[in-house]
């Protein structure tokens, strides 16, 4: 199916900048553009292969300025990113989408079902289970007795949630996420070894949350561990018992929260970050990838960097004085040996 | 079903410091308490919730002492963390059991398994496996050739164990963990590529040890990789092959040990640390989240961080100063002058 | 089955030093070394077991030169990891191979099977998908729909592969591998919440590619994710969307790379690095554990470590002295004070 630019401009409700009649039936990344494939522009970092892409269209933001002439046709928009994310969108709903029960798999008769769904081969779903309506379940998801699973969730193959678990709506899971964990709780005992603390508590997950693949979120060992509403958690996270992560927070790859941590709203929490239990981090903070939380961080929108993590700026000049240090040495040598002289006259 | 605190006291072969009729039929954090419920407090972080809380009962330590008045019932115990784990303990064993096969499963002919074990649909039992009494193998768990698992083991769902491997008794193992893979043996030839190490050991694991969610621990290059009794692995944690925990060590979430390094007993590891291989650990060390540990470490009971990772309190003191080099480079330059004017003079 | 040193020293191409005559039936450890086993001797650190082991043959390196006597059999070869990796290769091929189709396995009519594979209970293959030769599909793997897979390779328990990814001959994925699960791009919208943008890539792994347990590859945003030939990666590590890791480059575990970075060709790169996305790594370079790489590095053979990562030696020397921080700032103290003294005079 084609499109052309003046088709799309008017979807996107943007300006074509360019051979209008133009059109495309693919998508393509800038640098290795296509006749016949639309690209955007978002990171001025690609911006020079904008260039001499062969791609026939450009999504470009409605503030773009060029440097040198361009041969592709560009389409003039709010924000290039997001609405590549609206064509996207598009082009992924009009692919047919899996529907109907696949067999062999295991349905408990006390499971209520929602209209529209599928259930994958081999995926098992417990006692007392609800799935509302649009729910994907792929092949070998296991979904624990008592749990309930909002509408147009999609559970990807291999997705694991525990009994008693509440899972919201519109979210989406990557395979091999675990939900619902034991908690990591022991207490020590007097012959050197530990005691398992029952974790009775269960996982609340609010709407529109995505997780990547094989990121494990722990059950509460009372209450509920607790991810808000548009939290997006990248693949192989671990969030540990009774931690609580606010509305639109967004954490990469790899990153640990540990026990009872409370984070805030909207913040953008870096890849291998460490998060230490029992502490708060306020709204809109910012942390650098590798970083190490430490303490409560009270002031909104803080940026931070360093293990244990301070301020953003200050980490990068100790950094950089860091990597002088021998020559601060050198110094030090120095003033001692002119010193020494002054002394010795 | 209720209980009040004078039961629970009895039980727990504690004290009652209140109204010892009050009764509870359920458990809550101390800071979400609510009437009919029980608490404990342990962590002094929380003790001003003590003041405030609306659970019915709050577990104590008998050294507790209170700093302003008390409305609830305090039960004063000898550990008030070990005692909710023992009340929580008759909890989880007072709700039903998992027991009976479920179909479809996989179990080859020449599987032992047995008694009360509980299979869950779309388990894979391979040839020659033993399963001890009391064995749980949830749905898409599996078992591969000649694994032996002990009595009272809890395997959960999407457990994956490779061949020839050896189980301990009472063990649980989250979903998503990964024990007996392939160890990262590469021989590297002269073409820059590399050839496979076939890796023909095995993994041993002794009772009582919990490992979480998408926790892997690869299989020997020969002989056993080893985890011994009572150690407790968080989730997302690597294990490398040949690599031997000692008994009742503890490791916390993303943790990652290298081929063949051996750790002592009763270790306590941070988040996120990276331990090098071909190298060991004494007993009772301890190391800080996020460091990395380059070298032997032979002195029981150190406590170690950084990367590579010193003694806790002397990196504790380095780091200050790196946040302070900014101010000492400062220092520096005023020395530098002060001293120029001296030698001008 | 029992062989001589002599067998095995004509079957690797090498010399018997000693008794020739001696046979053995399994492998084991040097340091653990039994009678009727061979072992094999390549780090020095090992070295001194070599005058104990009860091993009744040891492979070593041609050039090696015994500083003590030696009761066991030595035998002689060009590189002695190298030759036991071609003896354990030979035990390996030797044993039964897991063929045929096990019941009940779910197989779309539209799949294409080679010869000689083997699929194990409860393992999905979805429409459209080509499985060559030799393959060997485990119990739980979920291969979804176009997905393409080469000769002779082995999907281990609990493999999950998206929809039109392309896996070539030769490779060994372990249990829990995510290839193909969506990056993690999202468009920030003016309401402080994300929009997803649909990941309409897929990811291309080459021949003799082996991944680990939990390890995630994602799929690109558009385009391929793309791992080539010869690529080894540990468990548990991170490849976002858009990476391309070039040939023979070998990456240890829970490392993680971030979206659209190029890695070079040949590359060894330690445990839980991190590398931010859209930058580049040049050929062979080395990066030390823990490392954080923030910006391109152009330069082949480069060897880096810290946190943003900088040149190797320079990093240690800054290193040491940060350990000795405490003692600089005694010196400038000192300095101060008899500075002052000069200045009093």
């Amino acid at each position: 199916m084609n499109f052309t630019a003046q088709d799309i401009a008017e979807f996107l409700n943007g300006e074509v900048d360019g051979d209008g009649s133009v059109a495309v039936n693919s998508v393509s990344r800038i640098e290795e553009g296509k006749p016949g494939t639309l690209s955007f522009l978002a990171n001025p970092k690609y911006e020079h292969f904008l260039y001499t892409t062969q791609s026939s269209i450009v999504l470009v933001n409605k503030t773009f300025k060029a440097e040198h002439e361009i041969a592709t046709t560009l389409i003039r928009v709010e924000d290039a990113y997001q609405s590549l994310a609206s064509l996207l969108e598009m082009y992924e709903q009009s692919k047919p989408q899996k529907i109907g029960i696949e067999e062999p798999s295991y349905i408990s008769k006390s499971a209520k079902l929602g209209e529209k769904i599928y259930i994958g081969a081999f995926a098992y779903i417990g006692s007392n289970v609800k799935l509302g309506d649009n729910v994907k379940i792929y092949p070998h998801v296991y979904v624990g007795d008592n749990v309930v699973i909002g509408d147009n969730t999609t559970l990807n193959s291999g997705v694991k949630i525990y009994e008693n678990c509440n899972i919201g709506a519109d979210c989406i899971f990557h395979s091999g996420v675990v939900i619902g964990g034991d908690g990591f709780g022991f207490a020590p005992s007097s012959a050197n070894d530990y005691k398992k603390v029952p974790q009775v508590g269960n996982v609340v997950i609010e709407d529109h949350v995505e997780i990547g693949a094989n990121t494990c979120v722990d059950r509460a060992t009372m209450g509920s561990t607790i991810i808000r509403k548009g939290v997006k958690l990248d693949n192989l996270i671990q969030v540990a018992h009774n931690v609580e992560i606010d509305e639109n927070t967004v954490i990469a790859s790899q990153t640990g929260i540990a026990g009872s941590a409370k984070i805030g709203k909207n913040c953008m929490i870096g890849g291998q970050v460490g998060i230490v239990g029992h502490l708060s981090v306020a709204d809109e903070v910012k942390i650098a990838a590798q970083s190490g939380i430490g303490r409560t961080i009270k002031k909104e929108g803080t940026v931070l960097q360093g293990s244990p993590a301070f301020d953003y700026a200050p980490y990068q000049k100790s950094y950089v004085l860091f990597k002088n240090l021998p020559k601060m040495r050198e110094q030090l040598f120095d003033l001692e040996k002119r010193l020494k002289n002054l002394e010795e006259e």
